[in-house]
């Protein structure tokens, strides 16, 4: 068995087959055993089959063509609202309304998906993460019903594969790791981290269809534009001020 | 050979052997393989060995005896800083200094963290996630040097076990997992659902040794009490402002 840390690809092209019951039961046990923060569980994983509601989704989602066809959308949610009921139901004070706990949500979250990824992979599942999740994040509590206390981080197309996509390439490892402290960036070394991916074919053919000078462009002018990001930021800070992470109410 | 995901213990005692550089150096490319945001790989892996590093870290994490013990520290970033500095290299003009990409890099970060956690864990080491980084990110920003744009997430102490631990019990997986939407709690799921745990000796343990009626009450006043919960809350969006998470300058 290969391990899939090492062989893992975004795979955005499924069959219709459905995933088996057990093999999903699996993945999501896999998610249960991550590490998390005091052992509190201070996430949710919410599991959508029902193409309507995935109907619902895909706008969400930009109507990214996974989102419907894959068979399972999983959305990974902060959620201190189950341990929280639990606290006020014996007469102990939570106070989980604020954004430490949102972060710890997040990061239990976020350690339980790739679990469940990892597991889906070994089970010869493909995966997808939706990083729309954030974008939309006020349309998703709606569509999936998220109480208080609740706030969707992200979401993982999970089905069978229709596709075998090459490994995508990284920037080399010593671009992401620091020894011993922080070892800032000279522009020698910034050109050096990025000479392969900017030199590559891919990186040539997106340059010809979209009309701009360099890979850097692309990101800032057509992926991620500035705009964008301060318009999704804004909104995402007000989806989790609605779903009480500002005001202690939670 | 067995899956780390379902024997996951965390570790907090370590023999003072070192780990071999090929063995860290494959736990750093797992990261490295991780899904990430846009494949901007907006995080950073600071390696930490140097005991005197780790001796002032020790504070940070509430002078927990692995942080000294562990021969490795790892802390885990959201990081735009790289991205930035190579988009302004090439005359694209970056927009990453605002919440929804610390958001971006912070799943980045963890799903090379969990990445990195479970392929230690084959290679027989043991792990423990700090959580007190977030508690006191703005003295652990001084100590590692990181420069805006970057913001320490989690921090993992990794070395040789030398404790064997049970499993930590969790809740059941349907109290984790919703089906198609979100399945709000009842009082009496509620009860069902902390049964187990409530009715277990380590609890009764831990009753007898706080001198308080329930374990509900246990984390709300010691183990995680709300004015704790907010002044750590300030403190770490705090850091992120400072670091240049609200003001669009990295």
């Amino acid at each position: 068995m290969e391990n899939p840390i090492f062989t893992h690809r975004s795979i955005r092209k499924y069959k219709s087959d459905p995933i088996p019951e057990e093999v999903l039961q699996r993945m999501l046990e896999a998610g249960l055993r991550a590490s998390n923060t005091g052992n509190m569980q201070v996430y949710s994983m919410i599991v959508t089959t029902d193409p309507a509601i995935k109907e619902q989704l895909a706008p969400c989602h930009f109507n990214q063509p996974m989102v419907r066809q894959a068979p399972v959308l999983i959305t990974f949610c902060a959620d201190v609202r189950r341990f929280s009921l639990w606290c006020r139901q014996r007469g102990a004070k939570p106070e989980y309304g604020n954004f430490l706990w949102f972060v710890n949500g997040a990061i239990d979250a976020m350690l339980a998906a790739q679990n469940v990824i990892l597991e889906a992979e070994t089970q010869g599942l493909g995966i997808c993460i939706l990083g729309t999740t954030t974008y939309t994040a006020g349309r998703i509590v709606d569509i999936l019903h998220l109480p208080q206390g609740v706030v969707p981080v992200t979401t993982v197309a999970v089905g069978w594969p229709d596709e075998a996509p090459p490994l995508t390439p990284r920037l080399p490892l010593e671009a992401v790791v620091h020894r011993e402290v922080y070892q800032d960036y000279t522009p020698e070394r910034i050109d050096a981290l990025w000479a392969e991916r900017e030199a590559s074919e891919e990186t040539q053919k997106l340059l010809d269809i979209n009309d701009l000078p360099n890979l850097a462009r692309i990101f800032t002018e057509k992926r991620y534009p500035g705009k964008d990001n301060v318009l999704f930021s804004e909104a995402y800070f007000d989806t989790l001020k609605q779903q009480g992470f500002f005001c202690g109410s939670v």
